[in-house]
């Protein structure tokens, strides 16, 4: 033991970035060889399957290190929100199904938007009410309002690899929307906490959030928006494909990565920003593109996102033995299982208190709609929500660390409770989470080998036959009939047949997009 | 002006990586789009696109910053060793086209090791002799040697982007064959040379280099075909694309980057690690992947690579105007420019050195083949290569700077000597390219748009229609019996057939690949 840890000593002063690099590509690998053997269990998930092998890896640095250091990388929040976050969002704008998303938004956004307001305000009243009485104070009113938002943005990624999208569309798509909403206002609101002053903590302060969050809301909308329309219009105009390919897929790259580096620079939300260009890219830039830049850019982007991910949850399972953190909080045993539970709980109930109300108002709204949103629906929606995952973990180090460092003891609680409660939230309600689906949603369907076979619902249809467009062209114009049907029924969905009509006349014109009949999904 | 500098510099010191990212990714947006809109035009190529935007840039940040400083990044040689060099050396090895590169395995091979091992023996002893005569000492033998490596790796693209691979197969194979057999060289050279005592120089020590050359490249390459090997093995045999094809892309690109980076660990050559493994990955793993999973890592090595290199062109003409450097190097107007001068004679003559001798050589040893290289294929080697490119700045950072900040006056003149040549090379010789290729290969065919319309020949098979295999077994059925009657008549490659034998019998059943047929490029 003592040569391989002199071993390990020599080579990383030789080399600072190349062992670290290395260790984690290394790891990275066995994670997806693990992960796709593990695709046909039942209990576990991608997400579980990377925090498992992260914790194993912890264990064996920290033995080689003689007990001392569990990681082989410094989280940096730098590194987490300037490179790992933007493909992960990006990809989801990239792949979201945007036929549904719409017909959904304004039930999205009340779950993604208001939901997260009332959860943060649960989180935030309640840790600052019941802390104190478990024996951990310490924390700022700013500390506080930033836990507030830490512990809202959720995780939805294991639930929605085991709904079933054909089944259950109206759920899948609600789940799927407001997890990517939800991170969105997190972050947002986590930054509008950081500028406000504490002092004058009242109606106009909260007033105040409220007005930073629209301003930054809308400005990085429009930031997004615009670079996308930018990129469909250059691929439009210029049409690349006519001498590489690899011009255009290296041009949507970089106007991605540019919108949501520009975003952060400008002091607004980059993952808003970067959401809306993927939408945005994928509804117009995508259809100026060749055939196989098309199914290059898919895949590539899905993959850039899946590594990302993989790449987080790891962190977070090595990170669960840093032995310095524990050392530094100097809570007892007793007090800090009360802070983790208390911090659960407020995460349930938060939940809770914005999932049932709002589906009984989206229910009452769009009274037209068949399938409305059942009990047994809310339960599952509620559920899905519960898990914590990448974007708590990079706040909670941007909030209580400075670069991945800590020396404040109170500091260094707030982020193991961090990762205590993403490691516990993966792993026990991750793990529950099919028997559940499977219980509310009993279908016989469901309990053949056909959902486990398609997981990755999201990135399903990058599966389709991408070039074969004469059958999908028949099928698409059924489409077509059937949902303008639809709309006829529903008059709250008038906003969205009207920006269809705006779409087919002015935008797809000028930046791009297939004949309307195919543009279902 | 005032205004614009403050704003500037209260930004940068809020977003320290932020800004120079933004900026960075901007320019390369607008560098993609300049050179598209220039690619019809007769004389200018993407590195000089990439060379001049930098250059207008670098003046533009100079008058902003008060002609301070003239770069946004800091060229740290550790960005370039771990993550701009290996997606462009494994891209080349990925899209080499594998029948013509090993059917002029040999004449290949002399030019790209035995060549360099000339040409820095005449760059070494000419500059040596010639720099004291110019006024310019202070150099160490252990400088020289460098030199002579930093002076030797050659960059090809510029003339490969003219030169017709269907009407010259045999130079278009040489050039890129030996352009990247040249790179990888030169920097193993480099590392050789660095380990040397150069106290005691004779011919031990040249022995000695000659023999860590020969371990280097020996291990370096079983590394590599080792890490493509069972890549192979590993998507062969679980068959990733069951589940989903992201899991397969991310295994093959992770995969890659741990060979280069663990050839690195092991101080051996990343670059030829990465480039066989590229080699390997495209003639075994690729064919284990699904069809849009083969499309997508065509092009995304592709992009990677084209990014890559376009960011190091950028880098420096943007480095041309960095006034520091200048300033540092003390020598006089004329002596600086008897330096370059006598480093571009050099040039000159050390490829001449090579390329007619081995070209002499090749064509007695391979007396059978129908077309010999004649003299004007021999002047197009020898210009081809007469371009310095991406790794000379590189190795000229790593011997003469300490992450980018030099102080020595001598080191600060080696590095803008190379980064004049650099410009020079790839701005007057470019230039000149063109001319001179239609000059000596006087061809009808060369005058049509045809040749300027397809200039990325070592990606045109990306795009074939790589999903229509019934139309192409004809074709390669056909190709692989013309190739099975020119090995007969061509004893010297009777190795290449036995390979062949070797390959279809053991290696493409346990590692996947096409039927035999199919395989011809």
């Amino acid at each position: 033991m003592m040569e391989i840890s002199e071993f390990a000593k020599n080579i990383t002063q030789e080399h600072t970035q190349v062992v670290p690099i290395s260790l984690f590509v290394a790891i990275l690998c066995l994670c997806l060889i693990v992960g796709h053997l593990l695709e046909e269990n039942r209990w576990v998930n991608e997400s579980i399957t990377a925090i498992l092998i992260g914790c194993v890896s912890g264990i064996i640095i920290l033995s080689i290190t003689k007990w001392k250091s569990s990681h082989i990388l410094r989280f940096d929040e730098e590194l987490f929100f300037i490179y790992l976050l933007p493909p992960i969002i990006f990809n989801a704008g990239f792949q979201v199904k945007k036929k549904q998303f719409f017909h959904n938004f304004l039930t999205i956004m009340m779950f993604g938007v208001i939901g997260v307001f009332i959860s943060v305000s649960i989180i935030t009243v309640g840790s600052w009410w019941l802390f104190p009485k478990l024996g951990f104070m310490g924390l700022s009113i700013r500390d506080y309002l930033a836990l507030g938002t830490i512990f809202s943005s959720t995780d939805t990624v294991c639930t929605l690899q085991i709904l079933n999208q054909d089944e259950t569309p109206l759920l899948y798509s609600l789940v799927f929307g407001e997890g990517v909403v939800n991170d969105a206002t997190s972050v947002v609101l986590f930054n509008a906490v950081q500028k406000i002053d504490v002092r004058e903590l009242n109606g106009k302060a909260a007033l105040r959030i409220f007005r930073d969050f629209l301003y930054l809301f809308s400005t990085s909308t429009i930031l997004g928006v615009t670079a996308g329309l930018l990129t469909a219009l250059v691929l439009k105009t210029l049409y690349f494909g006519k001498h590489s390919s690899v011009r255009e897929i290296a041009l949507m790259v970089l106007m991605a990565y540019l919108s949501y580096i520009l975003a952060e620079l400008l002091e607004l939300s980059g993952i808003l920003t970067v959401f809306f260009c993927g939408i945005f890219m994928s509804h117009y830039a995508w259809h100026n593109m060749t055939d196989s830049s098309r199914i290059t850019t898919r895949h590539t982007f899905a993959m850039m996102s899946f590594i990302a991910e993989t790449f987080i949850f790891l962190y977070v399972g090595m990170d669960a033995f840093d032995i310095e953190k524990w050392r530094m909080s100097k809570l007892s045993f007793v007090t800090s299982l009360g802070v983790y539970s208390a911090l659960i709980l407020m995460i349930l109930l938060g939940r809770a208190a914005f999932v049932f109300p709002l589906s009984l108002l989206s229910n009452y709204m769009n009274s037209h709609r068949s399938p409305s949103i059942s009990f047994n629906h809310q339960v599952v929606i509620w559920w899905a929500g519960l898990m914590r995952g990448a974007v708590s973990i990079a706040l909670a180090f941007k909030q209580f660390t400075y670069s991945g460092v800590t020396s404040d003891p109170d500091s260094a609680t707030m982020i193991t409770a961090t990762i205590i409660i993403v490691l516990f939230t993966t792993l026990v309600f991750g793990f529950l989470t099919r028997p559940l689906v499977k219980y509310l949603l009993p279908h016989p369907q469901h309990a053949t080998n056909n959902s486990c076979r398609e997981p990755k619902s999201p990135n399903e249809d990058m599966n389709l036959p991408l070039l074969s467009f004469d059958e999908s062209t028949a099928t698409n114009l059924l489409r077509a009939k059937d949902s303008l049907s639809m709309l006829l029924d529903r008059p709250v969905y008038t906003i969205h047949s009207f920006w269809r009509r705006f779409d087919d006349t002015y935008m797809r014109p000028v930046f791009g997009g297939p004949d309307s009949n195919q543009s279902q999904c």
